[in-house]
């Protein structure tokens, strides 16, 4: 212990005026957080998910199919337990704007986890085609195993799906929180709203953000840094945000993005089978079948000198 | 346990040559372990102090104006106890440039400590106007409380405040620690030296750099990818770099800047109301309400070739 | 508990959809994850080398002459004992095809493991190298110390050395995800099949990405965002991807590369001595000793447009 | 994992046996558990309660007369918590007869937590007696504090007296758990029921029983083994049980009772200044001032042999 | 860190000299522990099992018939994985003496595991009776709930029931930690070699000890301190304890058994329906229906003599 | 969280009383719980050394004698800088009298830490041959392994050994704190002061009580409820109590003594080769090869009635 009397009593004070300043109505000043939803335990029951997604790779249980479905019925139980509690929460404070707490109905919650759940099946079998479209798209992976186990674009993408199958049933905060988790892991920020199709790939993927109103077609493959982002926000005849209008861009099916690659715009629609180059910015619409790349790193305006 | 009897046999050597090589007197082989900060506990400390500025968000008690103190006063004291111990081994190291340990002198650590937690009322004050900044900033947001909890720039702007109030006062090490453990969890590297204004918000977040001497006004927004860094290395006559002079942009009041944009050098000033476009570098100073971006992307040397 | 009557029913069929969709065959159906290695104890193992090369910097004990060898033969035993036990799972899985488990020989892990750990002395001279250059490049490190503690590089360079090693032994898997983990806690990926020389230094470090067949000299700075990556995916005349050919650039002795710089292709050569700008964007060889920049911000496509 | 196929399909059966052995109405068959007390935190509670009575022993952090009253605050709190919800579902499973879970009232359980909290200042000045009194009878102890830290007597009183206050509000199990493990412990078991005066004092301790009608006085000092016992069940003209009646002894003040001696008998009373001798049996009332004993080893029944 | 550097090189003396005294071959010089059992192991399955007993009572999750089974598995298939586990590594120490370990054969274990769980429902109802005679006998039990939490002697007969079932299938080691465990936390140790019929019920418990070849029939009750014993060692010609023999008492239907009663002898048999007094000593067999007890306590060799 | 804000209000009152209630001066309201021995860290100590002792019965490592080194250095350098630190903060308490903390000299603890562990390979030999008499003495003892995991008197005798040097070496508190550990887990309580031979067993246990000044000889068996304890409490001229007289038996060699015999009395002799029956009490010397026991059981004054 440190902290000697004299700074005991500073330290008194100090609490005193810190507790002052909660007294302020700001929206942070709110102490109702226990009414809120819990940020710990919505990453345990996104733990629990990616177990029932990938049983053979997390489990550390011998699996057979005698024993699976106890396995498999701990992690549904638990997440289902969780979200259960935690959307009830989130679905209250949206309803009263972050007010007192009252008795919370969880018949709302409980709807939305057992549809959320039933989707799990399907669910595994897109994570199944996006694992293939992984090995298929690098060189560099030796093994379906090694790409469940090393690459951040798996767990990116089935934190992903789950959290989309919430953000359609209008579940607030919650799916929010999921992919922000993911985004700390993974460095790749895809937000629930955003729509997207089979076989989609991630490489490295540090950096990469995928807007709300995004649309991803089949078999789509993104490298690290690449931004599908919006152009402006859109207002009203106000002045006022419009939130949820689309404002990020559309990729149709069998496109793929290099590194650095900035998208912009709601309207923005690159055609099916394109190719856009690393670090291009586009912000208009681009055909199927197109390459899009800078003329030449050398006849652009990059010069290069001799520093002897 | 996998070790055969051959190995440990082998690993006895290794250990020895290990124990060697920490005899040669780098700087890597000093055993001052326990002289140095704790990391671990730093990080601990930045926890207590994030929970102080959203009681509201974080606790898992159920608050009230009538416990609230108590519930303040075990976070103030654990942080003020931990880095009270950890900033004194700091300054020693820094005194003694890693030597021997000695009786370590709290006094000055505690005065540190006692003043950064003074400022906790007026720090809450400036995260409740960062909070509100990215609610107005982002359309994707529907509550404060979403904004709290999932948003890396929160996270990143509350543990900058906090460790540049240790910066100002001259404590070394540690809030480097503060800001790098930031930076690992939400991929925004901000240096503790920098100076940032009113209502900063910074939008997805990844790779974004804001190097020491930069300095941002009020109500500046940036986008995932930003760097305010250096030209190059300010050296003195003798060839040797010169730390801590002016070497990274000012950034004045009201400006935006898009996803991946550089800019880079002390002189490098971008006037107020700017809007400084994704993707561009910048070295020269930007006169006020300038918009900064690429003529077209298509009119540039990007070029659209068809791959049928 | 919130899981009501009815929704323990729904759950229940949930389940067993869920495990009957484990019954199609496909890879993610396997159940072997006994058999494969553990992502949870190669992270400790990882962070046990970490203690090893840095004694005297993680160490929770007051550290001697004395006493030092048996810290090291704690940490030097515990990683011993996983990794010999992780890359025999991973070898088995190579060999079989992710197919059943067999009783798993550990001579080969064992020897493999043993040459790793005597690299420890040589690794740590390298680390103190690496060290040193973080010193030399950064005007705002006040001190190793800082250096160590403070700074992504080093626990990604660290990490990378360590399954560099692995890689070099044809380990699958294991080395991938330690990389990934140090991906994961610093935006840093470097392949551990890249060739890296002596006083390498990463500067912010976040979506930088070294690509597997990457070559890089002596000396040599990288920026935040960098990226060492391939062309394109090299195919047989079967139009199948030919893994681990040479499809990323080399970098030789002395070069520094700035923020965001992409530099791609097997046959691109950064001749000793460059320097590459910020953004800039690379597919061909460089001269040794050339600067590589855009003409100027403002002479390229670049406009500026008031906003008054 | 060692349960091979063949097993795990075994206990697939034995599974469904036991859930049905859960459906034939037993008391043990109930499936309430959650509407039950909850040992671990109720042992929790005793926890927080015990560091409140000596805050400066049991502590780690350093106290001041600044700082107290957060420490006393912290586990006063805890404690309070967890009593109000322990007792509330106590009280429930009472009323109800271990019925159907109901939504809990707390507000009988807060008056009664607030009264017992209310106690403490009492409790502390009876439980400094009671190590006075351990320190004046023990010449083999050294100071209070060996006292406090190594005296079973001392964690077995202070749980006794808090036990008894919730047993005088009626408050059913919670007292008995905190009594069972106090026995756990330390070997005493004392009735929650029992009344105990000032400066009382158990040496040793193992096998002490002192039932739920005993009533002992001031400065009484028990050693171990020593039962204060009922004689027989008293029951009613229907021959059923009556409990709460009083069936166990009476010790005046200044009573000491040494080893293994058994008192019986709800009638049975020790006069006060009586001292009772190892091994004795006494069922009937002894006058103040009076020693019991065996009026000598080697004249009564006990014969001694020569072995040679 | 409190060591210094003098007492390191002590120290390390020390270890030389320790481990020196490994080398003389004694018993306790094995160095073969992970081939032994392991106690914390076996614990564990105990707390499983006592779980699958009394779900409705430890488990804290909300149950119903849905999901029983569900809960029921994850303890009785924890608890055969580790006792599988752990009794075939005894069973290996048994036949080689604690020579090398080898490897492990699981059939037998495996044989042992599933009789020992098919064994539970009946367990079940076992222990419902022991349940029912604790409520019966106690007039200060309250409830059915307050016993199985807060009575000792339902811990020690549940984890002896659970050994009883292992020592019969000659489970060596296994159930003589499990009773061990039992006696640590209850002080009720009782031999899983003693054969206990239904309905048995110990009150306070503290102190009784229940030998080997004990034999206890139906509703039969004891009391703290009761001893049921052997008279002396058997031996054979040579002069050798022979292991097994009975050597403790046979208790029959419907006796009690008072504190600190002390039956002693192989040939002893306390007949049905008997009554055995407090502290009586007994080692020859009683007649059907008898009450022992000391004539009285005046009238032996006890006296009373007056301390004025 | 259950407290309302009426009962929050009630408690902030509470804390008041309670912080009050540290001002009275008495004993148990010292503040100077950090200057006082910590009993979780000496339990923690106690662990080590016990490890130390029987390495290949508690070791979860595989052992060697390649290995064993390190694995007895660690347990060996924890315990050391444990107990240097706690008897150091024992010693000054002793000092002081419980008085404020000071400067905390090492140089005597640490001098007592070694001489502690020098006897560790001396230690070792007297358990070898105490666990030998176990098996010796116990004919339902299967193997020495059963022994060591499942005697609890092979713990208690482990730590009395261990804290019998501190005792002989003046150690205020501790050893009492490590007795008191072992007699919560055991039920065997064997005060430190005691002086005990070689060959020692204690079967079963529960309720032993050995006093500070007896003295046992070699060979000698105790069982279950066995008191060694004072007659009285000699005192001196002034009427107090005389600390450290002798008051407890001598037990001379090869004595047993069987089950909850009481023998009383500094000048009270066992003589060698003696056998005192059960239930005993004894306060005067018995000769050598003695039997003392009662002359029959149903020859004395216990009575046999027929309860028909």
């Amino acid at each position: 212990m440190n902290t000697s009397l004299n700074t005991q009593k500073a330290l008194e004070g100090i609490v005193d005026a810190v507790a002052t300043s909660y007294t302020l109505g700001r929206k942070i000043d709110s102490l109702e957080s226990t009414a809120l939803p819990n940020r710990r335990k919505i990453v345990e029951a996104i733990s629990d998910l990616e177990h029932v997604c990938f049983m053979g790779f997390y489990s550390s249980e011998t699996l057979s199919s005698v024993n699976l479905r106890h396995y498999i019925s701990r992690h549904v139980y638990c997440a289902s337990d969780i979200l259960v509690g935690q959307i009830a929460r989130a679905l209250v404070v949206q309803r009263l704007g972050g007010g007192a707490p009252e008795t919370v109905d969880l018949t709302q919650s409980e709807q939305i986890v057992t549809e959320l759940m039933a989707t799990l099946p399907e669910l595994r079998a897109q994570l199944s085609l996006d694992v293939e479209a992984a090995f298929d798209g690098d060189p560099s992976a030796q093994s379906v195993e090694e790409i469940v186990f090393s690459y951040p674009a798996i767990q990116a993408i089935t934190v992903y799906r789950i959290a989309h199958e919430l953000y359609t049933r209008d579940v607030p905060m919650v799916p929010r929180i999921m992919a922000e988790h993911a985004h700390s892991i993974t460095g790749i920020e895809i937000h629930p709203g955003a729509k997207i199709g089979q076989r989609f790939f991630v490489d490295h993927g540090t950096g990469v953000v995928i807007g709300e109103t995004a649309r991803i077609g089949d078999s789509v493959k993104l490298y690290q840094g690449v931004t599908l982002g919006a152009l402006s926000l859109p207002r009203d005849a106000g002045g006022n945000v419009i939130r949820r209008a689309k404002r990020h861009p559309t990729i149709e099916d069998h496109v793929t993005i290099y590194a650095n690659a900035t998208i912009l715009g709601g309207d923005t629609v690159i055609g099916a089978g394109s190719i856009i180059g690393a670090n291009t910015w586009v912000t208009e619409s681009v055909a199927p079948n197109t390459r899009v790349s800078y003329a030449a790193p050398d006849g652009g305006n990059q010069i290069r000198e001799s520093l002897d």
